[in-house]
């Protein structure tokens, strides 16, 4: 049953050697890959002219230059990751620039960042979608939350089935939102150039804006980086993609920016033209698209599309959260269980952490996106300053051709990332300072796998000098709880093992009777088997167990034999049977499992009915 | 560090034989056992002028017959249940006595119904003292399901550290809540008396009411009865009770209606003489101790006790669901599980499985407590009717001294439950149809687990000629995934229980280098040993470790030899440190238990650092 549900969501298992038929074209990486980015927009304008609003509507034509300041750095975010892909074509991003430039610490400052950055993507990508649906149908409001969640769910399962599947389904609602926005602006533009729409600006370019300051100025701009937040992902998934590997990443990520570039200025341009301010009812985006389109189909289609691309774009951290884990795990800085593949080549258990991750911040935050966009932002630009920086030591480390026009666009580019990392501290403190508590745990607990798995290693290692122990024999113990047949299985298969089978029976005081016919039936079943009674005053069996064990362990290792437990149980029928049964032989072996020379057996008897 | 914290929470175990000195006294097992009956005025009488004031505030006067009517109710159930103590004093309440007189189904029905109510006690009881917090610290109101779920597991707590303990810190809100009430009642019919407070009731005793019909007065009564709830609780819990118990029992069960009655009439009679009408944002009776105290301290401290004797009603719930599902387990209908005693003598998982119980509820219902109640009242009434209706049968049976007259009382409550029954599906339905689901699925539960465990002990009872078997030897699979000191004391161990040791080792595609170095150092550390390598084209290992152990199983039973896998793990210094190791081991054991005729043994390589 549970095998037919999973092949039924998972599909049958892949060889191995399919692998590379999973790669990625352009066009489906396209999709797989800049949902996270093009989704932005859905926010990024309005998270500016919100910050300005504060202020007065007057002061909402500044939108433009920082708008403008947004682009300049996305074209030199753009610019230094089409480096780094060609650099490091394996993938990993800004953890293995910063770890191979850097240092260690600091790819681990990066490579942590990212992973809770996936996380907030995630969350936040899925409940501002649910929000799109909410307003569209607000009887489904008060569901907000478990909506979320379930689109998380669905989204994780599409991913355990594997990439390529995930990609062809995922192309369309990327594609639909975008020729739904081009549709917008030209559209937008057409009916400006032709007269049809007014100009009505809240407020003219370079009018004198009254309280207007340069703190003001940064802080909307820094708020308006949020549409820079997924660029980074089409370079840590490099290897994914079809062969030449490193020209068609590179060259999906100028498409992709090229893409965000046009949408995110044209939204702004419309937003100024139109003289939209920001109103709590209603985004930004959907003031735009009722005054180009009209209340009419088009509106509503636009606002299907914004909503399924969020909720695509979640996608994005499905995409890069399990491959970063892997690179983590196989420098031992995570445990090794995410660099297993499971049977449809994903990696299954960095598609579910994360997806747990997502879920309990869906929760913590009761479904509320606004308030997680700074925090995710820093996410972001803490790792671009350190793989931009880290590629300044790269390109002074190699001199390559053109290797100083490549070393000024990095610089750019972490000059403006670490001022903006400066600029979020500070102007957006309130929501950014769990970044302060969520880093140094991170960061402890990478270290402290990683030094439990050298230990490890270096404890297992065989030494040249090490030699084979000769037992003598094995004494096995049976713990007998009821005279059955499985004690009878158990009996025969310990003495296949051992000529020195004993018995034990744990006694309570609640029902002398039955204890005493116990033994008596043990004895005439198996005369010739030591039976051990050990007497218990209180309910629980396994203290009274493990002390006698530890007692004939002494007894066996001064005769060199070696000490088995043997713990009957029985499997039932029926797994949901297993509720029924076995609670006391499960606390026995975990209990017996800490215990050094006691290895602990279990024999299973299978029921028929 | 987990025992220690278990010791710090729940106390020092307690031996078996320190259980008679667990029993209560009477003034405890009042407090203990009667809060969520004399909590339950707290809303009693509101429920009942809700329902009227739907109609007309001119109606509201029929609170008065309808609260005769629910007192009359009282009075038949008290004689009845008074009777049930001293008929069946081993406890378990109406399940017993539906049982013992009616059948199995019957008292099933009545057992399934108690289950339930139990966990809607306790979900109830904690929502509508969170919301009496809440309505003070208005600012606590958006964590009002959090503020719930801890007070859940702070009852839990107290109930794993046992029952006395949890009686003598329980005793003082339910006798401060008693005094509150007292002194409410005394003082608001002294006032009448003196003349201070003036008649201003919103109808007069049989003034003409237009459109009041018999369906609306049986609606209002319907509703009032949920006054009741709580009263049985006694009955379930005589075993608990000092020497002579059946005596302390009843005596406790009459004062606590005797409290209950005095409440109901007063808090109904104040209610009605101060024109007291329903409103959304203040309680009835917060109205009422506002016009008797003012709004000066003694107004608080009497919204306090009601908060906590709310809180406490809670507790019946966790006194009465574990011992009826000890006697519903060791009838074989639930599992085996519920009739372990913990460490403190309680039984630990029934409460931890009503704590997870009420839990849920609270996060289905968010926390609204008002459409529970009348779910709450069908599932009390069922077994009522069941348990009242029983002891007919059992006086009939029986014909001790004044049956004829005991039997009055038993049909006089039986066809009232009945009636109560009936109209709560009538006139309540939109609340109560969950009871007709969730009713089927219990008791198909009950009947499944029953007839697993009959079968089971069938199937492993000894046939009188059952025989020893005798194998000619053992053959061991030892699983090796690279050669470490983890592998040499797993091969030295298994060659002290077989000559015929087969060392098995899996090999992936990705790898191959690796691999051959692997057979080469296996091959040069244990030159005796048998090395087979499995190639797996998939990542799994799995499915070729079960396909080669099945062939060897084969092979070891013609030859008569019994066949164990050693599945070698390590056990690290600290617990936590255990997510970074074994998966593989735990899955290759779980897959490898459902193998018949395979012994899944572990050795355990213990970590020094």
């Amino acid at each position: 049953m549970y095998r037919y549900l999973k092949r039924l969501l998972i599909g049958q298992p892949l060889k191995t050697a399919e692998e590379s038929g999973q790669s990625l074209t352009k066009f489906k990486a396209l999709a797989l890959l800049s949902s996270d980015a093009l989704s932005s927009v859905a926010y990024g304008t309005e998270q500016i002219t919100t910050a300005l609003f504060i202020l007065s509507a007057a002061a909402t034509w500044y939108a433009l230059p920082a708008a403008g300041i947004v682009l300049l750095l996305l074209f030199a975010i753009t610019m230094s990751y089409r480096q780094i892909i060609n650099a490091y074509p394996s993938g990993g991003g800004a953890y293995v620039v910063a770890t191979k430039n850097w240092g260690t610490s600091a790819g681990l400052v990066a490579g942590g960042s990212l992973l809770v950055d996936y996380m907030l993507t995630v969350a936040v990508s899925v409940t501002s979608g649910t929000e799109a649906i909410t307003s569209a149908i607000p009887s489904l409001q008060a569901h907000s939350v478990l909506i979320s969640v379930v689109i998380v769910l669905f989204i994780m399962t599409l991913n355990l089935r594997g990439m390529r599947e995930s990609a062809s389904f995922l192309t369309v609602p990327v594609y639909f939102f975008v020729i739904m926005i081009v549709s917008m602006v030209a559209l937008g533009l057409f009916n400006i150039a032709t007269g049809k729409i007014q100009y009505s600006a809240a407020a003219h370019i370079g009018d004198a804006v009254p309280g207007m300051s340069l703190l003001l100025f940064l802080k909307a701009f820094s708020a308006g980086s949020s549409s820079l937040t997924g660029v980074e992902a089409i370079s840590n998934a490099v290897p994914n993609f079809k062969e030449p590997k490193k020209r068609n990443a590179a060259n999906t990520l100028a498409i992709m920016s090229l893409i965000l570039a046009v949408f995110f200025s044209g939204i702004t341009f419309l937003s100024y033209y139109l003289g939209v301010l920001p109103d709590p009812k209603q985004t930004v985006l959907s003031q735009i698209a009722g005054a180009v389109f009209g209340h009419g189909i088009f509106y509503y289609l636009l606002q299907l599309s914004t909503a399924m691309i969020l909720a695509v774009a979640a996608n994005t951290g499905f995409s890069a959260f399990p491959i970063l884990a892997y690179n983590l795990a196989k420098d031992k800085f995570m445990p090794h269980m995410f660099m297993d593949k499971g049977d449809r080549l994903g990696y299954s258990n960095g598609i579910i952490a994360l997806a747990i991750g997502a879920i309990v911040l869906i929760f913590i935050f009761n479904g509320q996106t606004n308030l997680l966009i700074p925090l995710y932002a820093v996410g972001v630009f803490v790792p671009f300053t350190l793989s931009q920086s880290g590629m300044l030591i790269h390109w002074k480390r190699h001199k390559c051709k053109h290797w100083i026009l490549n070393s000024c666009f990095n610089l750019l580019g972490a000059v403006i990332s670490f001022a903006l990392v400066v600029f979020l501290f500070w102007l957006h403190f309130d929501n950014v300072w769990p970044y302060l508590i969520i880093m140094p745990v991170l960061l402890f607990g990478f270290y402290k796998v990683h030094s439990h798995y050298i230990t490890v290693a270096a404890q297992l290692r065989l030494s040249e000098e090490q030699q084979l122990h000769d037992y003598s024999g094995s004494t096995v113990i049976v713990l007998v709880s009821s005279v059955t047949h499985v004690t009878t299985g158990a009996i025969n298969y310990a003495r296949s093992i051992s000529d020195n089978v004993i018995a034990m029976h744990v006694s309570f005081d609640t029902n002398p009777k039955k204890e005493h016919e116990t033994a008596q039936e043990f004895k005439m079943a198996f005369p010739d088997v030591r039976f051990v009674d050990l007497h218990s005053s209180y309910r629980s069996v396994v203290p009274p167990v493990l002390r006698f064990c530890d007692v004939i362990a002494k007894d066996a290792k001064q005769r060199n034999y070696s000490l088995t437990v043997l713990v009957p149980q029985f499997v039932p029928k029926k797994p949901w049977q297993n509720i029924l049964h076995n609670q006391t032989s499960l606390r026995l072996r975990s209990a017996l499992g800490a215990h050094e020379n006691i290895i602990v057996s279990t024999y299973s008897y299978h029921l028929k009915k």
